[in-house]
């Protein structure tokens, strides 16, 4: 076994540059919106699967207006702690924004048994309290996804955007369809295909639209 | 639009239980060792991608070498916070072991930026001064791994399980198939795909099997 590895000399900076390079390669010709774009291929870059291509609707408007709540300093309310990890906070911070997850709270554990339901879903009605924007980044649980549709359908919530992109066998393509019956700007992966990492990703990339990197 | 929302009536609990089995049916009849089989169902449970059938690839005795480290309590070291995030604390903590990520600290910004090394690969210099078994789940960074790689290389490491599956585009394939070239215990998921939640997933499937959850 040899001592010294020989990776590819790439600094790190450059490392993401390169690798976007190699998505845009590989998708080809494909026209994608400008917009929308670059959101697509950092969910690529995050997940090495190239169906989000395909997997990932937006409704009209999405991405821009996903832009203008973020530089507004619109809440990140996510449905993990997982999904919280992976956001950008100094990137949500700049805009005087920040990033909330609710599962965790003991009264949101008491609420959701009081009410026979789930922590997400109790987790989502807290967060519909927040004053100013919010976007609701959802990677894990189709239960927060339908609570969010019961009160946008109830008139008691009108967030910013929805990012639907929970992943799993049960429930979660229903979910995601009933956000696209909204009126709500989303973004959405069809199908079983998401994850907290993928919600992640998205936020990120509309904060670095914005400019929150720089 | 509908208020009420017509989702499957699946208790919380039911809904892991019958995404198994959803799992089970489409692998159909695909032979997998019994030690492999729940951590190679987890991941695809958390990805809802059934790549990670071929792509999974476990050293001999793998499996069994994770659990038995799991039980003595082995400190399992990540190379992301949305990594350590995604591991359920509570079952590391029923064997006595416990989650840790370097990549925040100061000393780790410090030692990479003298050695002109990544913040990844510093942390798992840090890391390797951690006594007891340690398990390498590395979910993002190629760096992190020919860093580990060094160190075993070099006799300075004997980690008992490394658990390599960053995602990418650059170096990622490399780092991987050096891990593999080692004598340490390792999972890998090879080729491009993987991630933080992949690395948590393998985590959790092995926590549990060890009766952690119970």
């Amino acid at each position: 076994m040899e001592n010294k590895v020989k990776l590819q000399q790439v600094l790190p900076d450059e490392i993401e540059k390169r690798s976007f390079e190699i998505i845009s390669q590989e998708i080809g010709n494909v026209k994608l919106d400008p917009l929308e774009e670059p959101i697509i291929k950092r969910v690529i870059h995050t997940s090495a699967d190239f169906d989000y291509l395909e997997n990932l609707v937006f409704s009209p408007g999405a991405a821009e207006l996903a832009m203008e709540a973020v530089v507004k300093g619109a809440t990140i309310v996510t449905d993990t702690n997982m999904a919280m990890a992976g956001i950008n906070k100094k990137a949500v911070e700049k805009f005087g924004g920040r990033v909330v997850c609710f599962m965790a709270d003991e009264d949101v554990r008491a609420s959701a048994k009081a009410d026979g339901t789930t922590r997400a879903a109790a987790s989502m009605k807290k967060a519909a309290a927040i004053e100013g924007p919010a976007i609701f980044a959802i990677g894990n649980a189709p239960t927060a996804l339908a609570a969010l549709y019961e009160m946008i359908a109830e008139g008691t919530l009108r967030p910013a955007l929805i990012i639907g992109v929970p992943v799993g066998f049960v429930n979660v393509v229903e979910a995601k369809e009933l956000i696209m019956k909204t009126d709500i700007p989303y973004i959405v992966a069809r199908g079983r295909k998401g994850g907290s990492n993928v919600a992640a990703a998205i936020c990120n990339a509309i904060l670095y639209q914005c400019g929150g990197r720089e």
